[in-house]
């Protein structure tokens, strides 16, 4: 064993590669609109894409090509991956992988069904959906619900080494996909409903042992920051920045986990990616800022090393994690090209930063409903610099335990939650699927027990008041003005993620299960089709065969779908969303299905 | 709760109605070919419809008009109902019912969730499945796994009353819809695999009260038999008929359940069904004819009395339950105008028999590999006469216990299973979904145990050899010449029903999950489509706001499918069918989705 070990390392020490500037089959799969070989298109996280075949004057006419159930139901979330002729299908628990043919009408060439302890179920707090796969080197990875990762090989389904990353035990458990930089896959955990705490971690893409990891809270050394060189807009941390923004040891449960989308700027090397809700979710239990949680983070992948940190909810008392992608796109700013990165975070401000300096440039509100801040401080001279400025009413803190506060606009499950929204460089603009929906927050004392729920509040949801009546909205959004460009109103959250292509057409999918279509300049309908079940996957695209498809999964699920998915019917369960989304079942049931579209021959 | 009891029956006495044909909602149903109103179309059983929207000129251009997922895994057999301008769609166990708006794009306007002990799904010998509802009086007639028939508001999906039909602990489950006839709703019941005595009951339509119950086996009268007046080939079966062609008290765990489909003559005034395997599956523990199991019954719906009997394999060996649809038609033969009946057995005949006397007019093969007889004696004067002439080496009894009869064509699952033919009256054409697969067979000897398997054979399946290396064959049959007309190979068993239309198209479901639209004259394939999952259910047609629809359900599964279905692995696992139809997990995974299809605005 012990030799073996050190064959193992000694392998390692030659094999390592030069460095190219992020993985070479990652960003030859992006280039190539053919394929889809991201989740999110890109590194740039921007769901955009080249094809356009299908185009707003045509897409009236698309039609089912094919369809495929996965055999698993509840909430299905994330896109299948198109890597040549083969599409890549992941489901929610047990995460099962299917490799499809496209050759061969979809043929299945190998199934990857994982033996996992079904008792994770209990531990996930937003259904049991997965993100998606990743695809790097003839290589598919897989990140259990479990946190098991494992590497498939991708023509044969065989393991190549798989690594646990997580205790389910103590709520550690996984959902988001991972992101594979150069020789490293850099994965995420979820739990911050357990008081898990969170961390990001690189593991070597070869063999599977870990590279490093950086948590989001807790001493600086672990956390993988340099208090002189890592900064909060521009100013250097310093020393025991998380350590002195916690009472006593509240940060060793105080969750920051990190189950969202990580993107990815080569030229600059860094990652993006946003920590989660401080636990509990009583704020009262938990003084001070609660660093690094609700916090935008910019790291470098080979070490791991901190750059710069945005934390856009201090001392979080409403659950808006801040873990939404961050799409990296460059823009001209007063004559001046700017590296940017915009957020669409679930406390309803969307952000514009310099995503080389972390620098703060716009931040307003994308719902108008959004009440529970007036606005951002955008003084680089005020002391509360970047916060948020917390209307009093709303604050569940100020008004205490046990007691309820009414009306916070938007509920917890944010402005938009993990719904990847999408940008086309063509309009300029970002395309956003966005919750409309407002909460009673009544926060109360828990104490925390590994492995139980440490949530510690009570809500309950419905749709923004004095509005449309809906409990979503499909935007456009300049990200430079800060201004909502156009807004369609939607019965339910729009749930599902957005694709935006070259053929000037946007699609998004609904709760009620309704693959859209509208045009990306003035938001026009222009197509829809009632999938199987309610849509939280996200819309994607690829070329077979010369000819442009446009897929998504059903099944109703997420957070929003979980009374649904889990077949719970009182009104405060599912963390408050049973009831706020209980007239989804008129529209829907379970399901588990890819849909294809493409024009008729 | 006497004198509740007393005021019942005491309504019962004053609300017979006026017999009229059959149920007058029915007859209405049956005859709007807009609606599909009963599982077979219609009380003749023939899945065709008047329709002619959809041609065979226009079929290739076929689209997905929208798509339904039942939330519910496994097998989906039978079809939806629509009744006016709602769908009701029924699932496998737990048997949910959905009421869909058809002018509200499928919302959901009621769904009945039965509470069902899931122990029933252990004593179920085929997946799953349940072959649907049935529609009269405002009232949807949903008859459960566990035996309980429902009677649910068609407009409210509230339950008028239900009744259990059977007892699960036994072995006594259902699959089958179930008939309305006037004020009676006449039910069948499952578990020849686990001894039980099958029978067929009518309960009434206003309160669920029984008014009758027909056992396949045993004393006369609980047979409701004559034994003057019923007959076998014309003669009277004469008195004991059963308990003579059993040893002993066999009998009572004898099988002939009744699974299959019922059709009805309302001018005859005869309902005809057929009975199930003997018990067990090993011959040599139960010498005799077995009557009447394996039969075909003509029966009173009003008294349930029997008019006729024909049983196609006396003394079973080969598990070719007689249960399949009885197709029935008027055809002129040597220029009269005759009262037919057609029946594709599962051990590889087509019967044609007149359906008022029970006269046997043609009995052939409709699948050339059929090899476990010779032929039908078809000499009035013969004592063997109606008898299929057993070939030795296939006679899993002359081979007895412990031996295995190799190459025994067609294999236990028959030429044709549960999945309905359909009949055009424009070609005079009968198209039959079939299987093309012969079995290894070894009986052994077993003992009873209530609830327990009963079933006393090993048994392996596989494609029939020196024939196109393909499992099923859907064919059109000439049911006056006993001739195939055309045959086209398919790679798996038709195990979904068929629907012919006036439009010249005859439509088919297949394994691998194609829906596949076919020339009425030549079988030229003309549309294919790739559904979720494998198809089992049975196509159907409407028209709704002017236009034509086709629809069916996806989810692989039935016996064929039940290895994919319950998760088996093992080749002689599923009766067999686990290792005939391991191939099918290259192609599908596990569905259950309603897909409608419609031509291009
Ligand atoms: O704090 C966490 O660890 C955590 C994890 C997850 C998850 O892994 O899905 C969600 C959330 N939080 C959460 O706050 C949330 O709104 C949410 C929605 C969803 C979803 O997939 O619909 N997951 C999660
Ligand atoms: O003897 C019986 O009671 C019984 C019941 C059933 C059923 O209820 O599904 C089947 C069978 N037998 C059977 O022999 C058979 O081939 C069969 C196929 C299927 C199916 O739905 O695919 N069910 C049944």
């Amino acid at each position: 064993m012990r030799n073996a070990t050190l064959g193992l390392l000694a392998g390692l020490l030659v094999s390592v590669a030069v460095p190219a500037m992020a993985n070479d089959s990652v960003l030859a799969g992006q280039d190539d609109p053919k394929q889809w070989s991201m989740q999110l298109s890109n590194y740039a996280g921007t769901s955009y894409s080249e094809l356009d075949q299908i185009t707003k004057d045509n897409v009236g006419d698309l039609q089912v090509a094919w369809t495929f159930s996965t055999g698993v139901l509840r909430g299905h979330e994330g896109s299948p991956l198109v890597i040549g002729n083969v599409m890549y299908v992941h489901t929610p628990f047990p995460n099962m992988v299917y490799a499809l043919d496209l050759n061969e009408d979809g043929k299945i060439l190998w199934r990857y069904v994982p033996e996992q302890n079904p008792d994770v179920i209990g531990v996930m707090c937003c259904d049991t959906v997965y993100r998606g796969l990743a695809y790097a080197d003839e290589t598919i990875f897989l990140h259990q619900a479990d946190t098991t990762l494992v590497a498939l090989d991708a023509n044969t389904g065989d393991v190549k080494w798989s690594v646990v990353n997580g205790d389910p035990s103590k709520g550690e458990t996984n959902t988001a996909t991972v992101t594979v930089i150069r020789d490293k896959v850099i994965v995420g955990i979820s739990g911050g409903e357990y008081g898990v705490r969170g961390h990001m971690t690189a593991y070597n893409t070869a063999d599977g042992s870990m590279v490093w990891r950086a948590y989001s809270t807790g001493p600086d050394d672990e956390m993988l920051v340099d208090p002189e060189a890592t900064t909060h807009l521009g100013t250097p941390i310093g020393a025991d920045s998380s350590l002195n923004s916690w009472e006593g040891d509240q940060w060793q449960i105080g969750g920051g986990t990190t189950w969202g989308w990580t993107t990815y700027d080569p030229e600059l090397n860094l990652i993006y990616y946003g920590t989660g809700n401080p636990s509990t979710w009583n704020p009262s239990q938990r003084p001070g800022d609660n660093k690094w949680s609700m916090t935008i983070m910019a790291r470098d992948p080979d070490t791991g090393m901190a750059k710069w940190f945005y934390q856009k909810t201090p001392h979080d008392e409403w659950d808006y994690d801040g873990v939404n992608e961050n799409l990296l796109v460059d823009k001209e700013i007063d004559g001046e090209m700017r590296k940017l990165l915009v957020n669409f975070d679930r406390n309803g401000f969307a952000y514009t930063l310099d995503r080389e300096t972390g620098e703060l440039l716009v931040a307003e509100k994308y719902d108008p409903a959004v009440n529970w801040a007036t606005h951002v401080d955008m003084d680089p001279e005020s002391e509360t610099y970047g916060r948020p400025q917390v209307v009093a009413e709303y604050s569940t803190e100020q008004n205490g335990e046990d007691v309820n506060t009414t009306g916070i606009c938007p509920a917890a499950l944010g402005t938009k939650d993990q719904q990847p929204s999408t940008y086309s460089p063509k309009t300029g603009l970002f395309y956003v699927p966005t919750n409309h929906v407002c909460m009673d927050y009544e926060p109360f004392r828990v104490s925390y027990a590994a492995g139980q729920p440490y949530v510690g509040a009570t809500l309950s949801m419905f749709p923004a008041p004095n509005s449309h009546g809906g409990m979503g909205n499909f935007i456009a959004w300049d990200a430079l003005e800060g201004e909502i460009k156009w807004s369609l109103p939607e019965q339910f959250s729009v749930w599902s993620g957005a694709l935006a292509t070259a053929g000037d057409v946007v699609f998004y999918g609904t709760l009620e299960g309704y693959l859209k279509a509208v045009d990306a300049e003035t938001g026009d309908e222009l197509y829809r089709f009632k999938t199987p079940s309610g849509v939280i996957g996200n819309v994607f695209t690829y070329e077979h065969d010369g000819k442009q498809y446009v897929g998504v999964l059903s099944g109703i699920g997420g957070w929003a779908g979980i009374g649904l998915a889990a077949g719970l019917t009182n009104a405060t369960d599912g963390l408050g969303a049973v009831g706020g989304y209980a007239a989804l079942s008129d529209y829907t049931a379970l399901g588990g299905q890819l849909t294809v579209f493409s024009l008729p021959n």
